[in-house]
């Protein structure tokens, strides 16, 4: 079924009102949600609202948290969210990070004690619409051995990078896992019963399984092996260290209704192409090496969520109840 | 053969200067080759010397380069190397850019215009030494093409991460290419006859090869698929775009004694971890969790230059023969 992005973004922000939120509040989480569904990123968009609401009334994400926003120094913007949702605190503080890169040619944004913010990719692509030039890192609960290891250390921890296109648009973004696949591939193979390939996880004892309980008993093993496992480290100790929320092996499962907040860091980087006359040049010239090839692209190049979005109906019927009762 | 750190560095340096080189270009270059041999990462040692001497002879190289280092914003330090060695370039430089990154809580280095750096983790290495976190992206010779296509793009494109221990030395540092392989790990099975694994290359039709040879005249893979190609065009991006040096698919063969200079960027971010108070024990949290599985790491982690170094025999007969004729 398709809904226009529009009902989707206001029906969400009923629920999340209804169950705690404060209206600016859940405007933020709401158009994200509705991107993601746009984008057909359904893992990030409405599969969360359930969890979002139930945690708004048992206190596991504080929906009327102002978020604390500071500059400690010239190129670093450091956005408390207070234990709120991780939307609304960028929100308030891009327009400072933003700045603070003209200003110092770099800058980074600490998102610092903040709930999942489920799609990485929705806050690059904001930095680059901004004209900047973005990293970002995030952490999460740990399903992840070391390569040679078992015990679960690290999350998924993605990294997203995303390029403006110098004209409010993006030209390149991509928001990737550090794994192999991500966990939802396992879940699903075991679902239909299937094996999993070689590489995606492995079982208790640290030994490569094709068995998909045994793999979720077990850990997801870093994509291209200790290469992944590398770049997850990296994404981990920027988004916890560098905003002091909860390192990977302290967070807990996203969408149990009890327990601690989140405690969750993101973290970016935001750089002026302007720095360089020839960024825009060497793009063009690497994106038109590219097009020779056809079937091969420039990740994220033409990304726009489609609206209306194709919705999955339990989905939208859920939203739709825990907005009106 | 065993052989004293501080004798391939003299060694070295008198052979660059003995084929044009200035004196304090010769000692920074020099001693980037004996910390490669000492760590035993031969690809970026003795292995580079010969061309480095025929370049600086035939002018492909600019032995007595002074580089220029400027300031443009107070975050974003740039040191053209006008077509020299990267090292001295960098040296030059690295004071301003921990100043700036002291200064503004992160900063960026830019080094344009200059011969390959070899081991991008020589350089990360000694930012974290000054105390600061390390990205570093650097661009090569096309030897990549797209998932899905057969077009030779990018290159081996490493990304390298270094993290301070907070007492002057290295905590953890990875320096990997974003290829599934080494191209010298092809060269290796054709040398020895010998089938290589699906997803190293495709041939010159974009068609997966098992053939060292048909993928030597094809393409290599990007690590991951389509995540290995993004981290590669990042690294792309930020390399030539932020330093306007030249774009991957206009870099010619590193070796060649002629030709245009290899106007090659590398590209740095300097993170202060001071901005954060809890960046040093999220780090410990993170390592004491990897230490619980035996044969599982944290990457860099103990690295040490062994000194005297063991070498090629060849390797170490030409480097005397280049020195001392």
């Amino acid at each position: 079924m398709k809904v226009a992005l529009r009902e989707i973004e206001t029906t969400v922000a009923r629920a999340l009102i209804r169950h705690g939120a404060a209206e600016w509040v859940a405007a933020e989480v709401a158009s994200a949600v509705a991107e993601a569904e746009g984008l057909g990123n359904r893992i990030c968009g409405l599969y969360y609202l359930e969890s979002y609401c139930q945690q708004l009334r048992s206190g596991r994400v504080r929906g009327d948290a102002e978020p604390d926003v500071t500059r400690p120094r010239p190129g670093s913007v450091v956005a408390d969210a207070r234990f709120g949702f991780a939307q609304p605190a960028f929100a308030r503080a891009l327009p400072q990070a933003v700045e603070a890169a003209r200003d110092c040619g770099v800058a980074s944004l600490a998102v610092a004690h903040a709930h999942t913010c489920t799609s990485l990719g929705f806050f690059t692509a904001r930095i680059a619409r901004q004209g900047m030039i973005a990293l970002g890192f995030t952490n999460a609960t740990p399903v992840v051995a070391p390569p040679g290891g078992r015990t679960r250390v690290i999350g998924t921890n993605p990294i997203s990078f995303a390029v403006p296109d110098g004209q409010g648009g993006v030209a390149m973004l991509f928001d990737q896992s550090t794994t192999a696949v991500a966990l939802g591939k396992v879940t699903m193979a075991k679902a239909a019963g299937e094996a999993i390939p070689e590489g995606w996880a492995v079982d208790a004892e640290g030994r490569p399984t094709a068995d998909a309980d045994a793999a979720l008993a077990g850990s997801l093993l870093s994509v291209g092996g200790y290469k992944g496992w590398g770049f997850g480290l990296m994404a981990e100790l920027l988004a916890a260290g560098m905003t002091g929320s909860r390192a990977g092996p302290d967070i807990g499962p996203l969408k149990a209704v009890e327990g601690a907040p989140h405690d969750i860091g993101d973290y970016y980087l935001l750089i002026d192409p302007a720095l360089s006359g020839a960024f825009h040049d060497r793009f063009s010239r690497v994106a038109g090496m590219v097009a020779q090839d056809e079937g091969a692209r420039i990740p994220g190049a033409g990304r726009a969520a489609a609206d209306p979005a194709e919705l999955d109906p339990a989905a939208w019927a859920q939203a739709v109840r825990l907005a009106d009762g």
